[in-house]
């Protein structure tokens, strides 16, 4: 077997056996295939894709590319650990929610994450901003806490799924990324090593995600389900919307305090919605009670029965306390999440207000992400340091009307300039429309939109578009 | 500008300008973009091809990244220096017939030649097999012997389109050498750079040569005279049929006696119809009295004209003496090229029957040339030395009649062990069909083929299929 045959094959729309990927996998973590080899073969990959077959034996190969957890046994009886992925975006802070209310519920937790890059920001990160709290967790510690409090966030370590970084590395320097197989084998390797028995899959869509089109995720969405279940593992993905940010709060610190909300029972309507449905999916697949429901009464009642369980977490406040539960295993300060004076603040607030009456048609998820991570609160580069303090309270989301003077949303910054800099930023990526309901003769004029973003025309606003698209199951 | 932006925009179908080309031109040579992106790129070329403008400017580019030869003032007044390529194939020494017979009508032909690899044989090869013959030449020699013998034929320096021998390399090991912009930038670059003002393509295509159909011929044939015209050369192409092997002799001695044989008036008459198609070519582009020729009596008439000249100039003696005059000028033995001895012949000369009566309805150039190249002849990887007195001379080609126990072909081979080898190879290269003349009742049944190579259907088989199927001209 050699790499330029095996090019040549993938160019022509040949189908790789598992030996031929476990060749190149091999190639790519030991570096005997050079990496314009792999390159090239990616840019096949590109245009010609891949079998769910394909696929699948990719990703156990990216898998087995490097260490992989063995989770067996920190169950209870009966249940499974359960893992939960998001593919990012912008003020995504659902794994800080569902993974308090699914350990609340008796469900082992036990997540590696990341930290965020461009745009969109990392659970890690996050967590990072309360004082003392560690994501570099051993093996030996992940698995006890994952056995007492049932609840773990790690951060990925260098030895799972090796191959996946450098194979990323290179894809991101020859324009390889957005190829579905190479993302779903990338997300699903590293699932596969992290060793969990169920996964719940998080796809966005949307200009706040990198799959912008639901057609798109929908695809990304199946074809994990299908390398998943492949894969021996119960999975199952929602597609969920990301046009304009999740939840109001955008930026580390402000996300704890809404995640805190939220867990509490409050939160913004969008967020507590994605909480409870991807939370409830968890039950479904981990937890036997909801799967028996689901035998004798569908899966739409073992889904309504998960969901009152979820509800239950939080109104018992159970969800919070292992929240905080989890915050002190790992060297968190409990008082930063539980206080008056709470996580640090940034010095400069400041509120941005509308030059107009009208009905807010688009908010640009992405842009504000942009405008978030320019601040310091996210990451031009790998290995940049961030500033937790900083970022943006919406007040107006899409749907919602406003007045000229009232407040677009409030700008947490380090000092007036970085302020100055997000706000003209942030202005541009509100679309404001004329409000149809004001009656007046100028309403739904074409010309008379005052936006620069990416927003649909007024009559498709809503403030109630549903958060979950679609939903896959294996 | 960065060259993964280049990738991306290739990738998603876009049109390159001509500065981005030269940027990536300048990134191969300089080693500034590094090979992956050359070979993502490359990758992304194969799938999305080019445009005329995009071939063009690249083409240039490649020609420009190193040395280029200033043959102006070298041609007698009026005349072009003209240039000759082949894409490559089985018996092909057509460079060693042409040349000699425009040279001897008065055209100057200036040369750089490559050697062969894999199945298909080099120029420079053929000649070296003449002691004393050598295609090393300092740019003063080669242009001292362009305007004093009016024929040079010289091997490609290092220094001439570098970029070419750079791309290529990387092309060769990640699958992306059959695209045909960039086989045309290869070979146009290095025809550029060679500095001739016109040039004569002879674009092969059948099994034994590298385009297997002439569609791909044909649109190779067409960007290549493009490209040409575009940089302000005279282009002719030629689309050649290689089903077969060209003339009778492969290997580098036969074929060198045979190319004497057809500058005397003898030879083939497939390889001698090649021979006066491609010199007539030259003459026209090269020589205003044809020019003139064909502004009063058409184009039709300009190659007539210039066929009557070339046949002169054989039947004259006078393109047997330039070769002669040709290969002592670059150090060569004249003896072994006029004297009754000759070039070396191989020890062992062996002759191959037939197993049966029919008529041979095909013969697979490209298992011939691979037979060769497995005597010796050619090389299996660049620097292998070539033993130049091994081969085969065919008795029986396409659309001859056989009977039992006459002879197919004479090996001609250094030892009884490579002539067997070959013997076997070259017996699967022949197809020989029952004759449908011989009124058996056998005629013509399916399954009744003593056959393992490609050869088409009794019903086209012919003796007399033209060599030159197709012409593109600027």
């Amino acid at each position: 077997m050699n790499a330029v045959d095996l090019i040549i094959k993938k160019r022509d729309g040949g189908e790789h056996s598992a030996e031929e990927l476990d060749f190149l996998m091999e190639g790519i973590v030991r570096g005997t295939i050079p990496d314009y080899q792999i390159a090239a073969w990616a840019m096949a990959v590109y245009f010609r894709g891949m079998t769910r077959a394909e696929a699948t034996a990719f990703t156990l190969a990216m898998a087995a590319s490097g260490e992989t957890l063995d989770l067996q046994g920190l169950a209870p009886p009966g249940k499974l650990v359960v893992d939960k992925h998001s593919s990012g975006g912008v003020g995504d802070k659902t794994t800080l929610t569902v993974g308090p209310i699914a350990a609340a519920c008796g469900l082992p937790i036990g997540k590696m994450s990341g930290r965020g890059l461009s745009f969109s920001g990392g659970t890690i990160d996050k967590l990072e901003g309360i004082p003392g709290w560690s994501a570099e967790l051993s093996m030996a510690r992940f698995r006890s806490q994952l056995r007492e409090v049932g609840l773990v966030v790690a951060a990925q370590t260098a030895t799972l799924a090796p191959a996946d970084r450098m194979l990323y590395a290179l894809r991101d320097v020859t324009g390889t990324v957005p190829s579905l197989p190479l993302i779903a084998a990338s997300i699903m390797g590293k699932k596969l090593a992290a060793g969990a028995d169920a996964i719940v899959l998080d796809v966005k869509c949307g200009r706040g995600s990198f799959m912008e089109t639901v057609d798109e995720a929908r695809q990304l969405a199946e074809l994990m389900v299908s390398i998943g279940t492949g894969a021996g593992r119960r999975v199952t993905a929602l597609v969920t919307a990301m046009e304009q940010p999740l939840g109001r709060s955008i930026g580390n610190n402000l996300e704890v305090r809404e995640a805190i909300d939220t867990l509490k029972g409050g939160g913004p309507s969008d967020f507590q919605e994605l909480t409870q449905a991807v939370a409830a999916e968890m039950l479904v697949l981990g937890d036997p009670e909801y799967r028996r429901e689901g035998e004798a009464g569908g899966d739409a009642a073992a889904r309504e029965a998960a969901m009152r369980r979820v509800q239950q977490a939080v109104d018992s406040g159970a969800a919070f306390e292992k929240f905080v539960a989890f915050v002190a295993a790992q060297g968190g300060d409990t008082a930063a999440v539980t206080g008056p004076v709470g996580l640090a603040k940034a010095p400069v607030i400041q509120e941005l207000k509308s030059e107009r009456d009208g009905i807010v048609s688009g908010l640009d998820a992405r842009e504000i992400g942009v405008a978030v991570a320019a601040m310091g609160g996210g990451r031009q580069q790998k290995g940049d340091s961030i500033d937790h303090r900083v970022g943006v309270v919406l007040a107006a989301k899409v749907g919602e009307m406003v007045s000229a003077g009232d407040t677009l949303c409030t700008i947490h910054a380090a000092d007036p300039e970085a302020a100055e800099a997000a706000a003209a930023r942030i202005r541009k990526a509100y679309s404001i429309l004329d409000a149809p309901s004001r009656g007046s003769d100028r309403a739904g004029r074409p010309g008379d939109e005052e936006r620069s973003g990416a927003g649909g025309p007024a009559s498709s606003v809503s403030a109630e578009s549903p958060i979950v698209l679609d939903r896959i199951t294996s």
